[in-house]
């Protein structure tokens, strides 16, 4: 598939990290796409995923804590606020319609492959700065953007998520990620960054956050 | 002055903190309550505040990556929400009408009094827990508030100001964060905290915090 | 086994850690205490240990960054100088012996789990404050001293690397470690930390490292 | 005084801090050098410089567990090792023969003008990487090297500090601490990273490091 028009970071780090399609092509991500992904995995998924957003929220509050503009700092915390306010109890939600009460979704126990990824994220924006967050978290927003597009229409058990991602409001907010990447890297390293030594070092960190993305998806096809 | 009802932890940290009433009682907060402190130095003030709430926001992002339960979470990123989308644009507004423009403000040299604060509140969280970074903005969300409710209805030329931090809506917040504080406490450290070491070092953050809003003051004050 | 007299926290958070018979006794350590590991999988697992101790030794910076006392400092930090200036430049030499030379070495592509286990105690460590450090890194320095303990004098091919944990200096280094440990409790807590809730929180982190030990032992029989 | 041959990113960045003159010729400094400048004076210097040089240490830690490299990792820790193992205790002698024992040692209030420097250092480390942190700790580490080497041979009462920092092994060190910096530029921003806006925001991390400096000698001045 070409690539999504998500900037000009998306593309290149896209383009360099080798297990991109082994991550948006996943036999999970088709099973989804074609409808055929057995319910207990789904749900495992579901799930796990509660766990994720919990540490994706507090990635996206480093975020605000590490801006270095308002307006970066303003995304980011629309971001938190978009996710711990609507996002999350909208899961809750979700999961209660398939019979997963909050008890059941705060007990849940964080497997491994979770752990993995959202600790990556979150230490790389620790150690790092803004942008080594960014590279970290763009796979999650991003990927799943490129997967939604993919899959949109494809209708079956799993239209609801499909759509939640394909749709125009979650592509809208997948342009407005890449914009504030693209801003934040010709912010801070004007507008050739991508010669820079530094460059490699964030398409290296965008590689290995899609490589536990991968180890993700076959959690969800493992777990059930 | 009897300490407002916003906790059990504010009334002992309060109690403990020997720069409190230097503090919450400092000639420039008595000047804006007689309405005799001269524009230049609240002018001078504004313009530091309109910094310190960049940090200030910045610190409560930090309390939203550090958050142990989903409400300390919630609680943490609406404040950050509440600052970057409204104060901080209202902070914009209000300077502007006293002939700050926004470029003005932006330009704004970060006093040393300034950066002393702010930089010890991130650095008790970064380095601390999500306590740590309680007890460090603490002093300034509640101090401004027990402030407020001192000076209410004192009139003059800093009413707004006054009827800011001495109304119901920040009274009723003061309230919640001294809860948010208490809760945490609670949570981590079992209704018995006051008598642990853990409890001792959390009062010294809070009375270092303090002593370093006194010099915010006296930047006001000295500056111009 | 019963567990070495690693101090008090040790001996609880062993005690309420699942996972850890499945890790001191997985398969991989089984096969190196009767010497039939094959040496592929030892070689993968040296090469991956290489890459962990980079990470092991910025959590211990990170720890000696976070300390309280000199005392704590003084022994992160003399743990971090032991590992850059010592183990590590040992570590290249063995490799060097097995015919990894130090450019294979920088090459090695960090397995999933060996991320998901250091990016987990570093961000156990960055989130929270020295306690949840020291209860993420417990697992792995004072598991290898119960480890090198219960397989010392097993001789075989892996003799050299039981020793190195089984002996005098490193049994040492556990007993220095695990009384730090419950100093570290005692002067943040006081004496009866045990049964406060940070006590359970502390015993969670200790068990989900010790279930990504597994992992790490797990990657080591499975890679090659 | 021209710079001392420290590397390319101090010559710079030296150049563009508008406070370097006001930091390193100081009213203080000229005392110390004239020996004119009264021993309570120096007194309160030494007891605060200790306090000081805890957080300079936990910098420093912070530095090795930012490292992207080996030989950084090995350059910040051997940094730590020395300030905790040897310049620390060595402190407490040169403070216990001036009467100061250990005891009146660690009881230092940390003055304001401490607090803001240290963390303004650490929260530069923390918020940002390796290259904030660096160049945040410069003006400290190279500015009394610089101080240093114009004083030296200046004799009289405190021709023992002098010495310290104008002798051959402290201008060994700043001049590798400059090579680190240049190293750390070169390897994450290339070999042309003056003109990047990366390079302006650094400078003027190291100016408002430099402004926290001549805060510090302020202090000492003031205080008795």
């Amino acid at each position: 598939m070409t690539a999504p028009a998500y900037g000009r970071a998306f593309a290149l780090w896209r383009a360099a990290a080798p297990d991109w399609d082994a991550y948006t092509c996943h036999d999970f991500v088709e099973a989804l796409g074609r409808g055929d992904l057995p319910r207990a995995n789904f749900l495992h998924y579901l799930r796990q995923d509660y766990v994720f957003l919990i540490h994706f929220a507090r990635a996206w509050a480093l975020a605000a804590a590490k801006a270095d503009t308002l307006a970066e700092m303003q995304a980011a915390s629309a971001t938190v606020h978009a996710l711990v306010h609507h996002e999350m109890p909208l899961h809750v939600q979700i999961c209660a319609r398939e019979g997963i009460d909050a008890a059941a979704l705060e007990a849940t126990a964080e497997a491994p492959a979770n752990l993995a990824y959202t600790r990556y994220v979150l230490e790389a924006g620790y150690s790092g700065d803004f942008l080594d967050l960014m590279a970290a978290l763009a796979p999650c927003v991003l990927g799943y953007g490129e997967i939604g597009a993919r899959l949109a229409g494809a209708g079956g058990p799993y239209a609801e998520w499909i759509e939640t991602y394909g749709g125009d409001e979650y592509q809208g907010l997948c342009r407005e990620v890449g914009a504030l990447i693209d801003g934040a890297l010709a912010h801070r390293l004007g507008p050739d960054w991508a010669g820079l030594p530094r460059a490699d070092g964030l398409a290296r960190r965008f590689a290995t956050a899609t490589r536990l993305e991968v180890g993700f998806w076959q959690m969800g096809l493992d777990g059930a």
